[in-house]
């Protein structure tokens, strides 16, 4: 259902464990990113009405979803600040192949991909945590990530015909599990 | 209360009247932009929780705003469509100083005199429209644009003391009266 080419090993656990802070902050930083996309979306592909009303849904749970952990970080005493982010979004965008409709397809399915891996990894977290309550947090936000990845999923079917869609899909999808994969030397969400 | 350094006249509102259809799609872009406004406003001030808090709600709004909009095009047939924008915001943006806290000072303020003529504007449409649907629902959004304005003046005392915002927004507001004096051989929101 998430379309995803590899699972989260126990690598990248043992990395949130040892800097659960650094993560929760990457975290927020991820939620006001993924509202930004949505909305870059929405400003590309503005004649498409379908389109518009699911990025303005998305920008707003993103945004809500930031101040949940925003305040858990209060909460925690953690201070919020700019972190250096992961390479993988950056390395997924330089996939993003160039002219009409095919931009339109991967930005979309790529938006799609971080979205499934994120409800993949916030699968991870609510087995996995040590932390009762964020572990209960990562539970609530699983179901939203996946619904969004659907969401992208079934976008992209504006811009080109299905069977297009999902080869792409697959052939992204093998370059996202490369990506992830190779990790980031910073404990990130996406590392 | 909205810091304006001029009333809206005659002129405008004849360009209105004969444009009808053209300033709806134009407001539809203006509320879209000004989303986008806000969402970068709060990615360049992410610290400033107070900030972040009234982005988060504007965007809400204003995309809200913008679905409304499209729904009267719906109802009337016209085609939502790319429109030049009027040279109203890109002149504004120019005033903006370099260099923070000047430039965070300078934006918020900008961004609240755009709210302040949009909400001086919808009141005189309120009044004035031939079309009494569209006054109903310029009278409908009157009061957030008041708010806006507002939020964004008390947000810009966060980067500046109180005195020192004010007489900025002094000067950005007789430099706003400027521009919109001269309007825009386009039949604009803002020309």
């Amino acid at each position: 259902m998430l379309h995803l080419k590899s699972e989260t090993g126990q690598r990248w656990l043992e990395q949130v464990e040892k800097n659960t802070d650094e993560v929760l902050i990457d975290h927020a930083h991820c939620e006001k990113k993924a509202a930004g996309t949505a909305l870059n979306l929405m400003f590309a592909y503005i004649e498409d009405e379908e389109l518009c009303r699911e990025m303005t849904s998305i920008v707003n749970e993103e945004l809500e979803h930031f101040h949940m952990v925003r305040e858990i970080l209060k909460q925690r005493g953690i201070e919020f600040r700019r972190l250096k982010p992961s390479t993988y979004g950056s390395q997924l965008h330089e996939l993003i192949r160039s002219g009409e409709p095919q931009r339109a397809v991967d930005r979309l399915l790529i938006a799609g991909l971080i979205e499934a891996r994120s409800c993949e990894r916030f699968g991870q977290l609510r087995k996995h945590l040590p932390d009762a309550q964020l572990r209960d947090f990562y539970d609530s936000l699983f179901e939203s990530e996946a619904r969004h990845h659907a969401v992208y999923v079934r976008l992209a079917k504006h811009y080109a015909p299905e069977s297009e869609v999902m080869a792409r899909l697959d052939e992204l999808a093998t370059a996202e599990a490369a990506i992830i994969a190779t990790g980031d030397e910073n404990a990130r969400m996406h590392s």
